[in-house]
């Protein structure tokens, strides 16, 4: 037994199931390179702990990180009937949707309800992947079919992705695949091999940074891939590191079960860009979000700056928002940013106490806050670019 | 800021994601009785250690435990179409399961693999509610209903179980809700209120032992009622605990993901008396399994002792198992008894190696061990008993 096998099993052991939770790919790799602590996402152990978040924030924008992301799963789509299948699936008009490239997508149940928001990739005119948030897909997508009377194949392909991003990972990539990897647009997709791994790589991500996840395509060789990543991003100063909630907040990304859930529909998100209710082609909750669109939502996710000391960390629970004394709303994901060096937050609130400048309040556990509504994202590169 | 703030913060933050995951009602009390660790099912906090899961173990078999299962989310099945829409989601025959009856069910997909192993209660003509393992089956099951052409309602119920289990677990159950409750048989069903808390009490469980679950129905709840119990049960020695994987895996239950996934079959683990394919009712993966019925099956799950030292903990990833030099399958739970002084485990093989006393070797991280099919359930309280 060596040093990764105990540090493995160690936190293994620390989560109680046995087999009932599965390690990634690149597991062994992770503990490797220094992750101490682990989550579970889609039935997965995912790391989340280099050290120091913050540190990894920096890491993150400053040169680049490496990440296990394998916990987004992909439920991959196949068969004669695959493109309007998938169609099916979202409310995202589909239609323009090419060969090679990418969108981010809602997956909405009978009600909108919003079941997941995955990146959804075409590999083939008859050929998608949705790599999901954390819910189980494959079973929703799976039932949807079974009465459909369409003509389609539903499964979960070995393929485990890992995100590199941040503003030198364009100069990573070029050491792994050339410099012609330029010329991979923004939500589009390559196939690639790396000394024979099969991949698909894409210019998507957590971020909001320049990035890319990189899907490895044969679960057997996750280490070798993860250690390939590593030496050739060393001369551009890669870390280990894990999606960093500091810098998908700023960036006012949503994270599944935190700020949304079955019982949100994309209204409230103010994601109206990702329905089509004009399009021919039918999806799954057409009907009702036709009637939430005209009779309009009573609820909506704004963004909050919250006073006071730096937040010690990630709220753990949802908290109050009130305003003069009465529960208008609850804080979904709140942290400090210390690039802006404030305390922001994503809040799901009562739409008459939306509007930007409002003053409202927050209970959070070591006491009551105030807070203002301000615009999201919280952090905005271009803008930081004109003002600097 | 109190004591049991700080312990669940801290577990929270151990786990890295602020509020993806969810927290039981129960958790402040948990974290007040001792509880240590957490794992995570169904996107929910649940306590997995109490400090030493042996003396867990001994306190259920001797005298009784109470464990928070608030992660058996419930899907609840109401409306005109309930009772055939049910049936519609497992190959077990409900025709003759009675209001206030609970069974045991598989859930199947179009190709008859297993996408989970709930208790199915029927608490009214056309009212259901699964008790899920550890996957998304409310998705499932909404996605089933949207092109059935029934009419249902699918949701998730403010429900959160736990389980009172162990010898004393009848006389705790008698102070609290009186000497009637003796007559609630084997997998039925009751509802109660105890001091005006809503509940759905029934005779099941996860550890073979005589047991019972208890169904909270207003979340709000949780710390009132595991107090309630906690203090009815002090003469009887009940302690706080968690699932006993030592137990369950003596009695030969199986535990999702682990033991089985959506490529495993019923039949596969000899689980036929949970598939009717003689019944008129459709239901999905009916065809499928019909085939694999006439077919046959070329893996069985067997039962094995492995010779060799205590094993220190359970297996946290599958053992390969070999026979002469060639693989033959694999374990997929593996613990040792205290009570039987043995290794035993669950293992998925090729149907040609698991008739009873067949020898085959395990490898485990600490080297390979001999082992051998012995029968299930690994121990039997009536065998015991006749025995001593």
């Amino acid at each position: 037994m060596n040093d990764t096998d105990t540090a493995a099993n160690a936190a293994a052991r620390r989560f109680g199931f046995g087999t009932q939770i599965r390690k990634s790919p690149y597991f062994d790799a992770t503990v490797r390179w220094g992750a101490t602590g682990f989550s579970v996402y889609n039935h997965m152990y995912i790391p989340r702990d280099f050290g120091d978040p913050v540190q990894n924030f920096w890491n993150l924008v400053s040169t680049a990180t490496l990440s296990d992301v394998a916990v987004e799963r992909q439920v991959e789509i196949t068969g004669p009937d695959a493109t309007r299948f998938t169609q099916l699936l979202t409310p995202r008009n589909l239609s323009q949707c090419a060969v090679g490239q990418c969108k981010y997508v809602l997956i909405t149940n009978a009600a909108g309800g919003i079941l997941n928001d995955p990146v959804l990739l075409r590999l083939g005119e008859n050929h998608f992947w949705l790599s999901l948030a954390d819910s189980d897909v494959l079973l929703w997508a799976q039932g949807v079919a079974v009465n459909s009377g369409m003509d389609v194949e539903i499964r979960e392909p070995d393929v485990s992705p890992l995100q590199l991003q941040g503003p030198n990972s364009g100069k990573i990539m070029q050491a792994l695949f050339g410099e012609q990897i330029d010329r991979l647009r923004y939500y589009w997709l390559e196939e690639h091999e790396l000394d024979g791994i099969p991949l698909i790589v894409s210019r998507t991500g957590w971020s909001s940074e320049l990035g890319y996840e990189i899907y490895l395509r044969d679960g057997s060789r996750g280490d070798e891939l993860w250690e390939t990543i590593m030496a050739a991003g060393k001369p551009f100063g890669l870390q280990p590191g894990h999606t960093s909630s500091i810098r998908r907040i700023e960036a006012g990304m949503l994270s599944y079960h935190s700020d949304m859930d079955i019982h949100t529909n994309p209204f409230e998100l103010g994601l109206e860009r990702l329905v089509d209710l004009e399009m021919e082609a039918d999806f799954v909750g057409k009907a009702a979000l036709a009637r939430i669109a005209r009779a309009g939502v009573s609820r909506l996710q704004a963004g909050l700056e919250l006073d006071g000391e730096p937040l010690a960390g990630p709220n753990t629970e949802y908290w109050p928002i009130s305003h003069r004394g009465e529960t208008v709303g609850r804080v979904t994901s709140a942290i400090y940013s210390p690039r802006l060096e404030a305390n922001i937050a994503l809040a799901m609130m009562q739409i008459e106490h939306t509007a930007l400048a409002t003053e409202v309040e927050v209970d959070t556990p070591d006491g009551r806050r105030a807070a203002k509504v301000v615009p999201k994202p919280f952090y905005d590169p271009r803008k930081a670019l004109a003002k600097g």
